[in-house]
């Protein structure tokens, strides 16, 4: 039984951590988003592969969900102090030694599926943790009204910068034309026994992998079940912005637009208790 | 009064906080070795600036004269943990915000200089700190014997990761042929009213700042006095592999090989009183 786990960032950790408690390490496969990566001060950000590492190893912070347990932020309060203006994304110290390793290896010319390979088992993880592609794409916020003067925000100014606050109408991901499967993603989609997608945002975690080129046809074409694990729970996402999108997007702000979300792929949608009710729409 | 300080690492640091103690600030400039500069972790790194900002800015380890004062080192030993072998370099974790802005500045396409210029301005100061030149020069350490099947070392390969263990026969600056000088530090040379040359390494310090193409016609051509201070006191460097240096050279262990080191363009020579007895033997 060879399951493959889609997953974005904190909520998608949290299923994938519990699946790997359950499972063998040889039978679960995570394809983790990365999208949201981005270039800060030099360094290859991925936050969502970081909090699937952080997690699976049990180094993530407790409350969080993400970053470090007991990090702490002396090069951060540095930068402050240097330059007020690159302080903005949270960089933790420990976390630091991920993203200098990641930026060394890549720079020796490795792929992010090597790099992530390699960092995995620095983590100690028995688990296989795929980068959805190898190509860089930027997932670009498109805005409602402008922004301090912009119309289309980038994720991580969107996210941290601006704590999801500006209203969007559309989101993109840019670079995802030239987006390709990699080997071992290619692999796993094809050999796989189920396909679980994890409680993660549908729109900026979850459409980015179904996104890469050749991805959504491999699942189409799957012979195998399609788990969609909702991360809407009673009209209110487990982390981050999935709900105030649905709003914006004119969706409802509930478990059954998740579910039209994937109404092509999924076989099997799993629902909070809280939202039973719903199941009679999911049809 | 225009003064000119040829500065390495701690020795030269501290001459040039003395000096800038007493001359006002538009009176001072630094030219520091670049040569010893290098890439580690996608991070580039320069001991020799970074040492001269922070005992300007007051703010180095008062023990070690290099590194700030109560660094920690929380990213290190994280990167120690994922891999030992990238942890030989001493890399604090206030010490990295440099390194990453650096490393920002460089990539949005400034030299060195203008880098070092906006570096200087975060920590506040107010003195002139130049890089030797804006190019990537390299000092190799060519030794007696292989040392671990290498015949040369990087420079930081030998001063930190080997300790200066390895013999050396020679060095040489590799790159120094594409060097020119900038703009900066030519308007330097040529409106300085003393050349002060401090108690820095000679070879591996001071004489790639005089290999820069053009540097040392231009103090040739000076018309104001160039004062050395001795780097070694009674027999011993103030800091630093200079002694064990000249004894591998075939060089006198004594303040008198560095005046002859630099007989062709001091014009001043600066001696500890323990050395009062060698002033005749400088002529």
């Amino acid at each position: 039984m060879r399951i493959v786990a889609l997953s974005g960032g904190v909520g998608g950790a949290k299923l994938v951590s519990g699946l790997a408690n359950v499972l063998p390490p040889e039978r679960l496969t995570v394809i983790a988003n990365t999208a949201d990566d981005f270039d800060h001060l030099g360094l290859r950000i991925c936050p969502d592969l970081d909090t699937v590492i952080y997690n699976l190893a049990g180094c993530q912070h407790p409350a969080q969900g993400w970053g470090h347990a007991g990090e702490s932020f002396h090069a951060l309060e540095q930068i402050r102090r240097l330059e007020p203006a690159d302080s903005w994304f949270l960089l933790g110290d420990k976390d630091l030694a991920t993203h200098l390793l990641r930026r060394k290896w890549l720079d020796a010319g490795n792929s992010l599926t090597d790099v992530t390979a390699q960092l995995a088992r620095a983590f100690d993880l028995s688990v296989t943790l795929l980068p959805m592609c190898d190509q860089y794409v930027s997932t670009r916020m498109i805005l409602k009204q402008p922004w301090q003067g912009q119309t289309t925000l980038a994720f991580q100014d969107y996210f941290v910068r601006y704590q999801c606050h500006p209203e969007i109408k559309d989101y993109a991901f840019s670079g995802i034309e030239h987006s390709t499967l990699s080997d071992a993603v290619n692999l796993a989609l094809q050999t796989m026994d189920a396909l679980v997608i994890c409680p993660s945002n549908p729109f900026v975690s979850i459409a980015p992998i179904l996104s890469v080129t050749g991805f959504k046809d491999a699942v189409l074409e799957r012979q195998c079940p399609c788990i969609v694990v909702s991360p809407i729970i009673a009209g209110r996402a487990v982390k981050g912005p999935a709900a105030k999108m649905l709003h914006e997007l004119g969706l409802r702000q509930s478990a059954v637009a998740i579910a039209e979300f994937y109404r092509d792929i999924a076989s099997h949608f799993v629902l909070d208790s809280s939202d039973e009710d719903l199941a009679l729409c999911i049809a």
